[in-house]
Parts: C-alpha cells; sequence; structure tokens
C-alpha cells in the first residue's frame, strides 16, 4: 500500500520547485510521474511553473467534476504498455481539488499502489481552508510542512491578500494573482496586526 | 511570540500521557503549566486521564461559551503573584474546542506570549474533523503527528467506531466511549475495509 | 520490510514514559513487544523506569558483547510458540548501544521484518554523541525528535553535567546521575554561556 | 537567537534546489542571503548547481582553515552598509565542512542571529557519516530529512558507490562524481543486497 502525502506550504514556499525535483528524480532513474493540476488553476495554464524558471506541462488537468482515481488509472494501463511504469503522482495547487477528488487520491495510494504527493496551500487570505485543503488535513497519512519566512523573519503561516489600498479580507476565496491583487506569505503576528 | 502546536493523533496515541509527561517537565524546573479541557469531555470528570494510569486535576475546565484567552490571562496574572511563573498551556482532547477558542489559543500564544500545546484526534469516526481539531489543523504554527498503530502493524490514520454488531458510520460526532460503543484506531486501508 | 526509527532527546523529555506508552499501545491489541536496555545503562536495575512513576521489567538487558540481532531472534521464535506475536522492539537508552549492535537493530528491522524504536540521548555533555546515538544518527530510517525545553524557556538540545560547584566539561562520557553530578537539559546559547 | 537547521538526504534528493529556492524567496523580499560552499566540493567550481539547471554563484568559497563565523561577520557588515540586511545564511555540500566550522556556524547562529540552512549527505558510501554531517546531526538546532526514492520504490537512505565493475565499498571518502565512480540513492535493502 502506498501513501497520500501533503506538503502544505504558505505562498511561495517553494512548492512547485519542489514537485518539479522530485519528477526529475524518478525520471532519472527511469521511472514516469503523473503530474496532475486542478483546472481551476489558470495561471501557468496546462504547465506548472515554478517562479525559479522551470515549467513543465501536466498529464491531466482535472476538471471539478472528474474522477481523479479514473483518470490515473487510464494513464497507468498507457505507460504501462511502454515499458515506463509509472511510479508517483504528483499534484500541483491541490487546495483546489474537490474533497471527493481528494478521497479518490487516497484510493489511488492504497489500490492503484501508487504514491500521492498532494502540493498546496493550507489556507486562503483569512486563514480558511480551501475545500481540497481541508480535505488533505484531514485524510492524508502525511502532512508536511514546506516552509517559508515572513518579511519579519519568523515563519509565515498565513497568506495575505494585498491591493493597491492595503491588506484585505473582503472578496472570494479563489482570486488569482494579477495586476491588482497580490498575496504575500505573512507570520500570523504580522498578519492580525 | 510563542507558538500554537496542534499534536494530532488517532485513539490511543499517548496523547493524554504525552500532555502529563510535559507538564512534569516544566515542574521539575518550578515553572507551572495551565492544564486546559473543554468541559464537552466528560470522561474523566475533571482530570486528564492517561491510560498508563496517570491522571491529574485541569486547571481551566472550559465551557463551549467561555474565553480561553481570558480564562488564560486570569490563571497568569495570579500565578505571576505566587513567583512560579506559567510558562505553557496544556489543552486535552481540544478537538471540542469551538473554533473561536482555537483562535484564542493562537491569541495566547501571540499576545501572552505563552506557548500553547493542543493535543487532539485529527477526525471522527467518519474521517470529518471534528469543527477544533479543523480550526487548529488551518492555524496552528505547528502540526505534530502523535504516532500509533492498526492491528495490522501499519500506521493507524482513523478512529473506527465499533459496536457489538461491528463498524458503524451512523450516528452523532461526539458519542463518549461506553458499554455499547467502542474505539479503535485503524490505518486507511483497514478503515475502508 | 520494517524500520529502525531512532527517537532522540535531550534529558528528561520523556523518552521512557513515550516508550512504556508504546509498549501499552501494543499490548491493548494483543501483540507483544520486547523492551531492551543496554546493561551499561544500571540505573532502574533491570526495569524501564519513567519519571512519572511508571515502571517495567525489560526482557533483554544486552551486555555490550552480545548480539541484539540474535537476541531477538529467539525471543520471536519462544513468543510464535505461545500465540502472542511480537510486533515491536523497543530500546531504552539506547545511545547506550554499540555500534555493532546499532547496525544489528537495522538488521532486525529488514531481515526479521519488526519495528524497531530506539529512545536515547542524542549527546554527552561535552556535546559529542555516544558510540550507540553516532550510530543511530547515520543509519536510522527516520530522526525523530523528543522535545523538551530549556530554563529559559526555548528548545533544549543539550545535556549540561552539573556539580555541587557548576557546570563541568571534565570527567568521563557515562557518569550516571548520583548524589554529586546530575544534569540538565539546556538550550544552546544557556548551555554555551 | 536564530538557529541553525541541518537538512540531510541522500544523493540526488534536491538538496541544491531546495537551497536555490530558498535564496530566492528571500530575495523576492528585498533581503539578501549569503551562499556559502566548502572549497573541497570541486563540482561545479564557484557555483551551487542543481540538478533542475538552475546555477549561481556563491559568496563564500570556504576553505578547510577558514573560520566560518569571520568569513560570516565580515560579509554581513558590508551589506548592511547597502541597505539589503543579511537574513540567512545557505550552505550547500555542508558534509565537507569541518566539525570546527559547524561549531562556527551554529555561533553564527546564536551569536551573529542569523538562521543557517546546511543542505548534506548523512552517509557516505559505506554508510559512515562525514566528519562535517556528525557534527551537524550532533548540535544542529533542527534535524530535518529532504526525502528520496530508491529504484524499488522504498525511501534511500544511503549512497550507493557505483564503478563500472558494480557497487564497491572501497577507497577514499571523497571522490567526486566522474566518468569511472557514481553514486545512486537506495534504501537499506537494496544497498546491503
Amino acid at each position: 500500500m502506498s501513501k497520500l502525502f501533503f506538503r502544505y506550504g504558505a505562498m511561495n514556499s517553494g512548492k512547485s520547485t519542489a514537485l518539479l525535483q522530485v519528477a526529475h528524480n524518478y525520471e532519472e532513474r527511469d521511472q514516469s510521474v503523473i503530474l496532475v493540476k486542478p483546472a481551476v488553476d489558470t495561471k501557468g495554464k496546462t504547465n506548472v511553473v515554478s517562479r525559479l524558471g522551470v515549467s513543465r506541462q501536466v498529464d491531466i488537468l482535472l476538471g471539478p467534476s472528474e474522477n481523479l482515481r479514473e483518470a490515473v488509472a487510464i494513464k497507468q494501463t498507457r505507460h504501462t504498455d511502454t515499458g515506463k511504469p509509472i511510479a508517483c503522482v504528483l499534484i500541483d495547487e491541490a487546495q483546489f481539488l474537490t474533497p471527493a477528488q481528494v478521497d479518490q487520491a487516497l484510493e489511488v495510494a492504497i489500490y492503484l499502489n501508487l504514491p500521492v504527493i498532494a502540493y498546496g496551500l493550507r489556507t486562503d487570505f483569512r486563514t480558511q481552508s480551501f475545500p481540497g485543503s481541508q480535505r488533505l488535513l484531514e485524510v492524508a497519512h502525511t502532512l508536511e510542512e514546506m516552509k517559508t519566512i515572513c518579511r519579519c523573519g519568523r515563519k509565515a503561516i498565513f497568506n495575505a491578500r494585498l491591493t493597491d489600498s492595503g491588506k484585505t479580507k473582503e472578496g472570494s476565496q479563489v482570486m488569482i494573482d494579477e495586476g491588482t491583487v497580490r498575496y504575500e506569505a505573512q507570520c500570523a503576528e504580522c498578519y492580525l496586526a
């Protein structure tokens, strides 16, 4: 039986870089991975993009009503044919999975015997978990923190939404970075200040 | 600034024993701790009880509408008078805190500068988090797993509710162990079987 | 294949209590454990003793020239006869193992397929590792810290040797607590002061 | 007071990538870091090189008789002049530090109040720690594992040295990858086989 890992971290903690590194590690040994990204995340389109400058196309762009276990099972069958067996499933922006898809990720680990490593945010700009991250926090075999630092030097655990007029706690949960809105990882004290 | 820790684990992972050990460690150095338990947990009445046979009375039996930060602040003032400063707040059965009380626990760490260590279950018998554990998973500075094992030898992550007629996924979220209901920590595979 | 865990911590971090709790957890499920202690540790004689007041006799009091793997294999055979299979090997004061015995502990995990959990100090009163802990730090599958706090409130990582005339960095590596010598877990800053 | 972190992992666990990501994270916030590499590591010359394709010049190429604390203090003074304060010291290939330099790294954390993150191998191709990693395992405030996988799918913890004629346990401790020698991260079972 394999495991479902949730590697959570605040904005800019290096989650996509870490994911791409893990993919690289498997492939150096002639094993394949499946890269998954929820379609809700439109940043980078069909790519996983790391701020270090590395980028790569996903294998499954998962719509909110699609079944992750079935999508992986199909890929698994095809890859077995090519002789490069799939060794791992890597999910970027996993906070955007639906709770049902997280349960399917657990099933991939248990019934398809593939380790699943889900990278994502723990909470939104109001310190509430996303539906996907809440379910991952409940059922992942292992919770591993990706650390990053606040401007003040402490460990950042929250994500502040910043607009031209300062920090805001208003608006919809999902609002991808763009001209007028950006995010900053902050420690609890700076966030609450 | 101090931190809020959530040490989560399945049933019987030794959470209360660990809590009592930490209390003992502080007191060996002539520092005081505050033991807190949500009043909802009627097992052991006003005591923290460890299955290893150690037991101890709580300092704050916290009703669901009480404010944890205020309750701690009052104790902190009193203890300072006695010359044995309070060095830590320890919370047993922390899954039974209300979300507002978890936010107050974070404030105790940040504004009263006392480390808060909350021990509790991650999820209930249906793999859903309790309101208190959901909030702790969102805002704790550090998530630390207390490990225990399933009957099959794997790490247990879920809690099955067992009755005389077997495993059940029916009933209210809180149902303290008694004659006809008991709980068993299980791995994901045994739980889903 | 099972794993070798090294749960290291400074003096008084609750290592023996945690060990006894794990033993209790297995036995609640009708599984047996093997308790091991190096004979070099004469404190508590043939018992594992926790400062919380719990105590229990060891199954193997391991002399420095004995082979841990062979000693465990003999116990494993006997227990299988009684119908209560051994599920885990627990080692107290593991810093006193010889490096060869640590390699044997790894073999127990790999070849006898028994998880081995070794509890011990990371370093001595001069911040040098013991021969057993050095080898455990090198080969354990997983290093897990048992935390405790310094008098100043920071995490303790070192062990100061105190005599009637203050802190000393002189003397032999092993000197069990007695009238004139005692130990205190300290943070790096207090230790170096 | 800041902390000394040892992020250890087997070959190809993504240590240099993680280091470069951390550097990037600080710089996005207009803070500076100091990159250090022991001069013994001649691979990549004066650069930290990640297998993902990212590379960057070090700030201090540390000879074996140089004092790390002094070298950092000089850089710290200079940077303060430029208005971009140094927020972190990052060390690549930290297994090649001398034990004295590790003690100096601890002093940088304590007395210069700069977090020091040391990335390195835990052990050599014979499962013996390097002098630098042995000392880091003894004195680091926090030990954090960088995980990677063995060809067989288990977690890799050892580093096998491979030549054209197979695995070898002969030769000097330091032998940088070249035509005839290469390394592979392996789990304990594959390593011992």
